[in-house]
């Protein structure tokens, strides 16, 4: 079972890195972009000791406590089975 | 328009930023993780002046030249309209 956490800044928050990236890209020639944002992603593999709900409540927990700062950033968390 | 596009890792190459995460949140607790990768994660919004099959060669284009390193990553895009 495999879970799949994405990570990226809430809309209000300024993302220097996202706009060095779509400055970046804009000097490279690509054109029609209006904003670049950057994220995290992680892929989390999960021996199969838990059942589908218990592995997404503790990945959601995961996600919430560890993997993401809830002031600044939301988090979207998908299980695979 | 926007546009996802998810980095990750190839599946052979070292991720010692992940294993850190793994050892870590196994650290504070949550267990039954047999192994995390982190990757990047970008959300590019496009303005209208593209049809959805350029916007989606657009991006395909950025991520395999600019967001990635086809060496060691493999990346995938997705368009939402």
């Amino acid at each position: 079972m495999k879970a799949k956490v994405y990570v990226n800044l809430k809309s209000g928050v300024l993302d220097p890195q996202g706009k060095a990236i779509q400055h970046s890209v804009e000097l490279l020639g690509f054109s029609g972009i209006s904003d670049v944002r950057q994220g995290k992603y992680f892929e989390i593999s999960l021996d199969g000791s838990m059942d589908n709900q218990r592995a997404l409540e503790s990945v959601e927990k995961m996600a919430r406590e560890v993997l993401s700062n809830p002031i600044i950033e939301d988090y979207r968390v998908e299980i695979e089975t």
